[in-house]
C-alpha cells in the first residue's frame, strides 16, 4: 500500500519512515507554503535515506491562519497544530495510508484518537503514527543507532517543512521580535543518512 | 538492545514483534499463572515466527486479585488491566526495553502515558507500544499481508497468555456461568506463521 509520510527532514519523521518501510511503499511528503526553498533540505534528507520524495504546497490561507494564531497566542502550539492537520488532510487525498512522526511525549503537533478516526472515515485512509508508542528516550536511542543527524539551533539547521516558513512569514507580517517570542531557542535536527 | 515483548500468541502482539525486529533483539515473553499449559500455544506461535521465547509465571496473588475484580465487576476490564500491568512490571526487571501489542483503539489493556513514564522511571527501561499509533483497520490490513492466523471463539482458539487462565480460575473459584458473564463470546486469533 502507498503511504505518504509527512516529513520535515528531522529525526522523528525519518525514524518513523524506517519503522514503516518494511510494511508500506513509503513516500516522504514535505508540506510547505512556497515561501522559501527550505523544503529542498527535506528532499536531500529523503535522498540520503533512499526514500521517494514529494513536496506539496499548501494553500496560502492555511499559512495565514496559522501565523494569526501564533501571533495572537505568543507561542506556536495552535498554529503548528493547525498547519499539521491541514497537511494531513492534503496528503489523505492522494495516499491509501497517511503517517507522521508524532511521538508519545510530543506536546505539539498531536493527533488525538478522534482526529485520527475522523481523517480515516472522511478520506477512506489509514492514519498511522508509528512513534506514538515511543517516548523521548526510546526515540533518542533508536535515532542514535539507526540515523546520522546534524543538530543545532533553528536558524542554523532549518526544518524542511512548513515550520521554517511560518517563522519567515511571521517576520514578514510583523517583526523578527515576534518570531523570537513565538519560537524561543529550539534545537532542530536534520538527517544526513543511515548509520 | 534486548526487548521483552508481552506475547499472547495472537495477531496484535505478533505484528508488534514484526515492527520491532529490525530495531531490537526481540524475545517474546508469555506471562501465565501456572494454571494450564496454554502458554505452549504462544511458544508454538513464537517458533513459527522465528522469535526467541520465554514463559514467565506471575505471582498467584496477581491472579487472585485480577479474578476478584472480574467477579466483582461482571466484566473483565479492570482484571485484565491489573494482570497486564503486573506482567509489564515483571518483564521490566529483566529487559532494557519492554513492549506490548496494545493498539490505538484497544479499550483494555491500555497503558497511559503516565503509566508508561512510571514504568520507565522506576525500572530504567524504555516502554514501547509499536501499535499504539495504528487503528483497527490498519492493523487488520497489516496482519493480512504479513501473518497467517487462525481465528475462532475463545474456547477453540485459547489465548496463550494469562487471559485463558483467568477464565479457568474464575470457573474453579465460582462457576462456568461467571466465566460466561465476564467474558461474553469473543473472537480470538492465533498466529501460525508469516505470509
Amino acid at each position: 500500500m502507498e503511504c505518504g509520510l509527512l516529513f520535515s527532514g528531522g529525526k522523528d519523521s525519518a525514524l518513523a519512515a524506517l519503522l514503516l518501510e518494511g510494511f508500506y511503499d513509503v513516500t516522504l511528503v514535505t508540506a510547505h507554503f512556497g515561501v522559501t526553498d527550505d523544503w529542498t533540505h527535506a528532499e536531500a534528507a529523503a535522498d540520503a535515506l533512499g526514500f521517494g520524495f514529494e513536496e506539496r504546497e499548501l494553500d496560502a490561507a492555511v499559512a495565514s491562519s496559522a501565523t494569526d494564531r501564533m501571533h495572537e497566542d505568543g507561542y506556536p502550539r495552535r498554529g503548528i497544530q493547525y498547519a499539521h492537520e491541514a497537511a494531513l488532510e492534503s496528503v489523505a487525498a492522494d495516499y491509501q495510508v497517511i503517517a507522521d512522526g508524532t511521538r508519545r511525549d510530543d506536546r505539539v503537533p498531536t493527533v488525538s484518537r478522534a482526529v485520527a478516526q475522523s481523517l480515516e472515515d472522511r478520506h477512506g485512509v489509514d492514519y498511522v503514527a508509528p512513534l506514538s508508542g515511543f517516548g523521548r528516550g526510546a526515540v533518542d536511542r533508536l535515532v542514535e543507532s539507526n540515523l546520522v543527524v546534524e543538530s543545532g539551533p533553528s536558524e542554523q539547521i532549518p526544518k524542511g517543512d512548513y515550520e521554517t516558513e511560518l517563522r519567515e512569514l511571521i517576520r514578514q507580517r510583523w517583526d523578527v521580535s515576534v518570531v523570537e517570542t513565538v519560537f524561543p531557542d529550539h534545537e532542530q535536527t536534520r538527517v544526513v543518512g543511515r548509520s
